[in-house]
């Protein structure tokens, strides 16, 4: 029996199942009849028939998953479903393979860059598509970061994992993960709902509101028109996404006690809300601030709008734009990827380091500086009232270091392949911390499809290294993980 | 009696010493006529009467210096004798305090930014100034690296202190820094001399060679001329000066046991060296055939001199240019500037992160991939045959971390003030590296003097922060330190 058995006879269905989100953009096509129909039918098919075979090739095998499938699978299922996904973007629209999978793949990791212009004018099962993969990544995603990391023990991962609910504490990983799911989706559905109505309420078309509440809930950040919340103008619309972009920032595990309770208390306990919320509201009243100092709106209330939406979108790792802020003075938009490397909460659907990390990577600091002039003392780093073993100390520290020389390393690779510096800077910022715009020419009102296709896949990568938090990825492409 | 007075009474000791150092000027000044006698008078005079007050002051003093003055101690030096330091430079140019403080710190932290044109026009008592100012804080720096930081444990730096001469590694803060710094300076001035004898014979005029000779020492990057080593455009004293800049990055502990063994064998030893100078050698071939690639040289050996002039300047943080490199694509200059953030040797005079840091930071994250993989497994971080205990572990890691902060928020507060992005970002790079030139206004054709006040203020601070490893400034400026 293949010694991979266990894990492709998972990935088999797991891609099954990925093939049945597509009869939702399939119906779609039938009733708009928007000539995509044919494109869906072959992809379905293929991605079926694919699945199947994996799942029959190896559904013999009884064997559980370790830890080192583990990673293999979650490296797997990330990788192979944007391929799945890339179909009718390719099929329907002629785009090349590369900008295909760069479009999937940002979807499903919930980066939300894009490679299209004219988006408005798109099939609206093809937007349906892009937006269900946001959602559907999202989806994956709160499974990868509350039960799944945590197992692995990527940087630190076990630490946040005493935060979530009950039930998912410990047990065996399949059938801990299906209870996890279960609680966390039921919110995840229940939320994603009330953000769709509430934008239908708010004035969307219910075409709109369905997109739009499928990308807000992932911290995705596509749109259904080019000029992203720009096509609305409507602080009405702007306020219904700025609420539901924070709770989707914050740890859906506090959300699930939250509404199992009843009780806003959770949120009280989660000291990464806190400081997330602190964060973003300091920093939207500063930035209002500063473009009024900078005549850039005359009116603070209008600088106050615009600050808040912007700020949150980019802050909570979405990539909404109802401006093109790349025209701000360059502090208002550094600052905002600055944010989007942090604000966001371990187990939200957000990118970045996450609170949690920054908070731990903090008391490390300080703890360091405590010690330089009390060598002696005794000084334990402490999250939620816990004491944090060393072990997870150098996991969130090594973490962080290589998160930095991700974005480093990368960034010197996409100035070798010819890109200015802020170009490349600010796309590798905003594909690891999977926000979606940079600045340059990946700003908020062009898209990705000026890269040549090596950037491109440079990019696709980042994306996954990021959304992957850079161990998972990085651990199989060692060596000594394929030996023996 | 004053809780600081062995600080103060030490202070009084080397501002005095540091007086002294001014009659070097001075009686040039009065040899060559060159109208700046007075000046050196008044400075000279001031100095040495501060420092006798503060001597005089606290004289009767007694107590040993414990480990919290020794970080007082640390910053006052590096924060008042560059103010004494700048005396001259305001009283016989003109300039504003900021900008006489930033260029004496400057000198001082051997970063050989500038904010003076008309370099060549000086008085010639005021290039030796500058020049000597770069030779001294590279003395002073070898006795703060090698004998002060590892005893206040920054970053560190105490699993270095294994790797030094024999003599230095125990005993008492005052009789060991006195023992260290009589060998290690001894080399010191043993190799400029060498060096200054080496330029004199390249074909530089005795003056120059004395300038250049104590800037190449301290990898300090000053010149007496606007156009650096472009003025001499001659390929053996460029010879000359990568060599003396490769010797002066790796740790002078080393050539001190080279020398007092006659044998090249410590340097077999030394793995900083072994990498630093792998390092230097891939890069400069690696831009050469990147600069023919892009046709800036057509002619590869016109590239490869080029290319290995520039990129060891930058790479030992010396900061010479013997062309403006900041016109190569922009690739080239940026990897530079990555370079000297990690090449140099703990113990040398060069600056950034340190190569024992950075093998270090490496091996912490290789294991943590193994320990992901393996989660029981035992696996101990080894440094020249050495078990890294868990405390230096930590200690390095929020170095490295810590270092990325400072760059990043310094970096955006400069951008705040209104700088582009690529200037403000080289900037700093170039200022915490303590390596001199930045690209887009800060490049290497031009000088420090466009920043405004503020902006000149951080980028003093940034160098004064990156030359006393970022801790040692860092416990000083908090609270907690001046309790009780
Ligand atoms: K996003
Ligand atoms: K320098």
């Amino acid at each position: 029996m293949n010694r991979y058995a266990p894990v492709l006879r998972a990935l088999g269905m797991i891609v099954m199942l990925f093939a049945l989100t597509m009869l939702a953009p399939l119906t779609l096509s039938w009733i708009v009849d928007d000539g995509a129909q044919s494109v869906y039918d072959e992809s379905f098919a293929l991605t079926l028939l694919c699945g199947l075979f994996l799942w029959y090739r190896y559904r013999s095998c009884r064997r559980e998953m370790n830890v080192r499938d583990g990673f293999l699978m979650v490296v797997l299922v990330w990788t192979v479903l944007p391929a799945f996904a890339a179909l009718p973007l390719m099929l329907q629209l002629g785009i090349s393979h590369t900008d295909a999978y760069f479009e999937a793949m940002s979807g499903l990791t919930t980066t939300g860059a894009t490679v299209l212009a004219g988006i408005d004018q798109l099939p609206m099962s093809i937007n349906l598509w892009r937006h269900q993969l946001v959602w559907v990544g999202g989806m994956g995603l709160i499974v990868l970061a509350i039960a799944i990391l945590p197992l692995l023990g990527i940087g630190g991962r076990q630490m946040f994992k005493a935060e979530t609910p009950g039930p998912m504490k410990d047990a065996k990983l399949t059938p801990r993960i299906a209870s996890t799911a279960k609680g966390l989706w039921g919110v995840y559905v229940g939320v994603s709902l009330l953000c769709i109505l509430a934008y239908r309420l708010a004035g969307m078309s219910w075409f709109d509101a369905v997109c739009h509440g499928f990308s807000t809930m992932g911290l995705g950040g596509f749109s259904t028109h080019d000029a992203s919340f720009g096509f609305f103008d409507s602080p009405a619309i702007e306020a219904v996404a700025i609420a539901f972009m924070l709770v989707a920032g914050m740890n859906f595990g506090t959300l699930f006690l939250a509404v199992s309770r009843q009780s806003l208390r959770p949120y009280l306990h989660d000291p990464e809300a806190g400081w997330f919320l602190a964060v973003c509201l300091v920093s939207v009243f500063g930035i209002a601030i500063f473009l009024g100092a900078h005549d850039v709106y005359p009116e603070f209330l209008v600088a106050l709008r615009h600050s808040a939406f912007n700020v949150v979108s980019i802050a909570t790792t979405t990539g909404y734009a109802s401006v093109d802020y790349a025209l701000w003075p360059v502090f208002a938009p550094l600052w905002m990827l600055f944010l989007c490397s942090f604000a966001t909460s371990a187990g939200s659907t957000g990118g970045g380091i996450k609170m949690a990390r920054a908070l731990l990577l903090y008391k490390q600091v300080y703890r360091e500086i405590v010690r330089a002039m009390h060598p002696n003392a005794v000084y334990s780093v402490r999250i939620g009232g816990q004491v944090a073993p060393p072990g997870i100390l150098f996991a969130v520290l090594a973490f962080g270091f290589m998160y930095m020389v991700s974005i480093v390393s990368l960034t010197l690779l996409l100035v070798f392949t010819g890109l200015d510096a802020i170009t490349a800077f600010t796309a590798i910022v905003a594909m690891v911390n999977n926000t979606g715009p940079g600045l340059g020419e990946v700003g908020p009102s062009t898209t990705f499809a000026v890269l040549e296709d090596f950037q491109t896949w440079i990019c696709s990568f980042a994306m996954l290294l990021g959304r992957l938090e850079i161990f998972t990825l990085l651990v199989v492409l060692t060596p000594a993980f394929w030996r023996r």
